[in-house]
């Protein structure tokens, strides 16, 4: 979806700009991309369930009530090279860029606790529009809650994120810019 | 509920032997423990939600339909000083140790992919019998489980898990036995 040669703007018909992965989801391209880390020993990340309260049961097998729970963790939690890793997917078909909106205070908290304890955090953001995903660090993220922006512009995701590339098998390959841009001075 | 100096074995009344977090079921005494580790930036530690399939809400708040999901994962995942802890927590009352029953194929499975990538994995054992919670590594779990042993036995818990420690404020603090364990070696 993102970096092949013949790259076209957001207005280009959709037929022909197609490839094979995008029409999924970006949590749907998560997960694929999971399964091929977990299968060739790359990585192992798991998304995290809804959280939910469970008020009844019938049989303890069938949950006949029950509530959402706020969370206050991200996404994907995983380990790369005995490195934990935690992060967070949005997409947005907004053409200004990522609607700041769209992450939660309990998000950002999420991000700072994991900085604390030397945990990788980042979000990825699916800008489906610009059919781009990028990689923004934790600290970035941060950053432009904390000075209340209401956007990080596409250009400025452009200057602070890392484009994910996919290929066939990998959808979303984020372990390749992990490895770039926390494991160099490691 | 360990380690306290007048020891007793598993036929003293409970009343007399009881300490603070004597009575709490050991999921409750983790969590505490995660809040004391959260608060002071020791680790960071989330129990990770029961996985279920919503299959019908009222007005996206109220789930009326719902299955339990078999999980693929471990009760516990977090961060400490950057690397990745994933883990199970187990409690028994049997007098002879551990029933190997008691764990699943999916979670020695899991164990395995955690090692895999370098991941810290172990089951925290409560005794409920001998009032001791030990830390047994991931790989003596897959070990037993691979040898199909039905039981840990109390003596050899003794001999590969590690005892864990309690204070007022910590119940079960089990980070103690992962820096002596996993990071003498790093």
């Amino acid at each position: 979806m993102i970096n092949y040669p013949n790259k076209k703007g957001p207005y280009v018909n959709n037929k022909i700009n197609d490839m094979a992965n995008k029409g999924m989801a970006l949590e749907e391209m998560i997960n694929r991309t999971n399964e091929y880390y977990l299968v060739h020993n790359i990585a192992l990340v798991n998304k995290r369930p809804t959280s939910v309260k469970i008020l009844k049961t019938v049989d303890n097998y069938r949950i006949t009530d029950a509530v959402f729970l706020a969370p206050s963790t991200l996404d994907y939690v995983g380990v790369f090279q005995g490195y934990y890793l935690d992060f967070e997917a949005k997409e947005t078909i907004s053409k200004k860029g990522f609607p700041m909106a769209n992450i939660a205070d309990h998000q950002i908290n999420a991000m700072q606790d994991i900085i604390k304890n030397n945990g990788i955090t980042f979000a990825i953001i699916y800008l489906k529009s610009f059919n781009e995903i990028y990689l923004v660090d934790g600290k970035d993220m941060i950053e432009y809650a904390k000075n209340h922006k209401t956007y990080i512009t596409h250009d400025e995701i452009k200057e602070i994120g890392t484009l994910i590339t996919e290929s066939y098998l990998i959808p979303v390959d984020y372990i390749k810019v992990v490895k770039e841009k926390y494991f160099k001075q490691k």
